[in-house]
């Protein structure tokens, strides 16, 4: 970039290498919408007034010009792709950054997977940032592949595209002062540290501010987002696939306080992000509900910019990033061309590039499931006739702690499909340990049969929930074989397969075919006659230790509500 | 600073070191008042929630609460006192921080001035920031006691208070790409650069904001406020002595726009700061004028504080610095309580402290005028009859370029105070060259006797304005005798002096004395028949170059529409 041009084009004595003409700009810093020609030079802006000649030209006539969308918080894994083909999605969306948490791949390869996420990033069509993981592992409760100390987090800072330190799901670390997590946070001082405290409220929350936290996320009543809203904290309001606040939250929007209010995604599996959107559904949504539309842009690009410190873009201005989308209804914006530095790389909902090259992963990220499959064993002596069983709740994180009389068969205690009482195991899979969690779940509703997965939050381990032994084993043997990856299977006989060879996360191939094979997967557990609406999404979420109320990792049944392992049988 | 121990205060389990009580807190970010006591431990507000105890504690009884003021731009010599006694002005009115721009000091001194104001801050009872002086000296038509270059200004970005570049000035040197100019910016890339561009407007005002810079504080019309705003400058409306434009302006503040608006003052004198006001001042002018109070107070703390990126500042929420001010009256803010770091420093509009020590200030920074008498000769040999004269305009920084006849007395052109043409010399001060520029005004009012000071814009050579020779020399060796400063004379004898002997610009008075002297020098002034309203003000621009249409400095009479030295006399 060379300012001496891009000063010579701004004041009208060089041709720009692009004027978008007849634009009506929705200018997010004045809050207006007016009519300029965007002079373009190197990927910047030089000049947003009347009459600018360029190289190339186009005549908007009047089409609307916003800045690039920007997303504030979202685990790209959770597309179950890498960045580069994530930015295939989103990008004709309007999506022009994001800011990641490499969270899920740093729990299955530590550094490596960040670093891994950061270079893949960077042949996109679109910038995306990194917060540096604070909660890697999540609890002692399971086995991660990985556990990142601030030492480790620190050198991430190096990293151009780290901004600061991710959602500190450990509020009551932070609360009460854990010295490791101070550690983290002492570490990321200066820098934009995003929260993560559902519920948190009072003297606790006013601590949780009060330790530099600045952000969060996990809000889903009015009262909850205000109160955190008064301490200081940017509010993210989040639509993912399985967590929905947008409509509960907008009524708290006001010309007042916007400014302090972004929109984030969180977590969206291929299906959303292809046909639905993102950000750009989520500005759709709250100009139905009543929000200004420029309102509903700011949130989306200029609070977003001005909250991560990205004061290169997030506006439609000289001296910013040239990433730009236009679109022809105000009331309903759904993005036409997308820019990214000045180049068009999206148009009409379509990237304009190919699909790109196969992500460069190395061995550490594309072997990462080790099971020595002579140590495992998924049989459950009964060692008495009651049991704990998890109680799975229809499109909902949090389970049931149920007790119940369990099946049993030869001293063994079994799967009981008529009864809708199924087996799961949580297999380690990071360093072949031979661990197994061995337990049961209702509500998942297979009559026969098992699904087995490597997504499984926070750990990643192998999940597999099944009606009979001979079908888990095959379901999750076929996962490992993939290297990771989701599977549906039958006695011997596999049904479904996606494989998710980066990391046990994330696949190789184009984002589509990933969309149409969950479709497979999910239809042929369907067919097994699973009752849920997403049973893969479901069961990722069976194995997170820190959402209430009975969970199973490989190292067991934990009670999150006691934070402690429990033993599967009660006392008869 | 113990992390630790504010989360124990926030989580309650440990007293504040202070607590206010039922205080109605103006929540600049969430932009409500609601109840609430707060929390302050180690100069940081721990809590904001209900029913803190401290170790003090002041019960409030609905007070309101409001963050301490921030003034975005200000030039603290143009209070003729250093930071330290600068503080005992503000501090009163709640002005808990500064940004300034050490421009004057820095153009008699260069760096050793800057790093005493930054030096003599250190004590004070507030926080000053500063920003690097970028236009030092303003051009080469004049001698400044100092030259800074980008490398010099480089050498600042140490200080831990300096926070970018200060004003670009030589917007003309900005758009068209001068090298000098475009090394400073480099330099700065990445921190807050000031702008400072007068009615610029259209593709050059685009250039100059793709150079990165980002404010601007001389708009004087709601236009030129919107084109500036559109193109992403920060718009400081300025309320400063002799340039106010603040109810000018206020019509341009929307809900929707607000956050890009700060205020600030510029250049203040005594009597204004103390009696007047500053910042607090425009936002009970704001609020008379129909601006809502949470607007008006977030314009004077959480704007500026972000606009700078001072992130520790700027609201009252957990984390922050506890700089905090008190008052009755949400229609009409009058600080009474100021607190600074947790710390009750004023109340009632008094600072609780006796005066500050006298500024520890170096002989390189007292000892600033430096004239060799032998040299200087105020005689004007009559080239021709005609000559330009110099018109000032009361309130007015422009001048009249006009051609008269002049008066000859014995082969030299000499005052005529009955027409008001006096004579006008200005002499180098800073490093005893000898040079004496030679010229005469009208408008000034004197019918005898003279006045001196070494304030002169922006190179601060010794001007002085008569009647006659005799009076004019009385006054100019009374300043340069006292080291700097400003005087009125009548024949041998001084009438009124305030020295001046930090730089020639500041005093080591009480800001108190140094008002009271203002006045008697002014009372002599008009005692020897000037019609000004304030003679040293405008003698104080006379001689600076940039501001149209002519002026004199110690080269000679200068054309600033042509922008080049011009002879005071014409062709007959």
């Amino acid at each position: 970039m060379s300012l001496t041009r891009i000063l010579a084009v701004a004041r009208g004595d060089e041709p720009a290498d692009l004027v978008l003409r007849n634009a009506q700009l929705v200018n997010v810093l004045s809050a207006e919408v007016h009519p300029a020609d965007i002079a373009v030079a190197d990927g910047v802006i030089a000049g947003t007034a009347r009459g600018y000649q360029g190289k190339s030209q186009v005549d908007l006539d009047g089409l609307f010009v916003a800045p690039g969308l920007i997303d504030a918080h979202v685990h790209v894994e959770s597309a179950m792709v890498p960045p580069r083909e994530f930015a295939r999605a989103v990008v004709p969306h309007g999506v022009t950054t994001v800011v990641t948490d490499p969270h899920e791949i740093a729990n299955v390869v530590g550094l490596a997977g960040i670093r891994f996420m950061l270079e893949d990033a960077r042949g996109a069509p679109f910038t995306m940032f990194a917060n540096a993981s604070s909660c890697v592992p999540a609890t002692h409760m399971g086995t991660s592949g990985a556990a990142l100390s601030a030492d480790d987090l620190a050198t991430l800072q190096s990293e151009p595209s780290v901004l600061g330190l991710a959602e500190v799901m450990n509020f009551p670390g932070v609360v009460f002062g854990d010295a490791a997590v101070l550690a983290k946070l002492q570490a990321f001082r200066g820098r934009v540290i995003d929260g993560h405290a559902p519920g948190l409220s009072g003297r606790q929350l006013n601590a949780y501010a009060a330790a530099g936290i600045e952000s969060d996320h996990e809000c889903t009543t009015i009262d909850e987002a205000r109160e955190k809203l008064r301490l200081g904290f940017t509010i993210y309001i989040r639509e993912a696939t399985n967590a929905r606040n947008l409509r509960t939250l907008l009524p708290l929007v006001t010309p007042e306080n916007e400014r302090r209010l972004c929109f984030c995604t969180d977590d969206r599996i291929p299906a959303d992000l292809l046909e639905e959107g993102g950000i750009d559904h989520m500005i759709r949504v709250a100009i139905a509900e009543g929000i200004h539309p420029i309102t509903a842009i700011r949130m989306a690009t200029l609070n977003t910019a001005e909250h991560f410190r990205l004061f290169d873009r997030g506006a439609v201005a000289p001296g910013r990033r040239a990433d730009l989308v236009t679109f022809a209804d105000l009331q309903a914006p759904r993005p036409d061309r997308v820019y990214v530095a000045g180049k068009l790389v999206a148009q009409g909902g379509r990237m304009l590039a190919a699909a790109s090259a196969a992500s460069a992963a190395s061995p550490a990220v594309t072997n990462t499931v080790h099971i020595d499959w002579s140590k495992i064993d998924l049989t459950i002596p009964a060692r008495s006739r009651r049991a704990r069983v998890i109680g799975a709740i229809p499109d909902q994180l949090i389970t049931e702690h149920l007790t119940m009389d369990v099946r049993r068969d030869n001293g063994s205690a079994v799967a009981d499909p008529g009864r809708d009482v199924l087996k799961m195991a949580v297999i380690e899979r990071h360093r072949a340990s031979g661990n197994v969690g061995r337990g049961f779940v209702k509500g998942v509703g297979l009559k026969r049969g098992a699904i087995a997965g490597t997504v499984a939050h926070d750990h990643h381990n192998l999940v597999v929930i099944g009606a009979d032994d001979r079908s888990m084993l095959t379901a999750a043997r076929a996962v490992a074989e993939a290297r990771g990856g989701q599977a549906v299977a039958e006695g011997d006989k596999v049904l479904a397969l996606l494989p998710l060879p980066i990391a046990g996360l994330m696949s190789d191939l184009p984002i589509e075919q990933v969309r149409d094979r969950m479709r497979q997967l999910t239809a042929a557990a369907r067919g097994l006659g699973s009752t849920l609406h997403d049973p893969f999404m479901a069961m990722s979420f069976l194995a997170l230790e820190v959402i209430p109320k009975l969970k199973l990792t490989d190292l067991g049944l934990v009670d999150v509500e006691k934070f402690e392992l429990v033993p599967l049988f009660l006392e008869d």
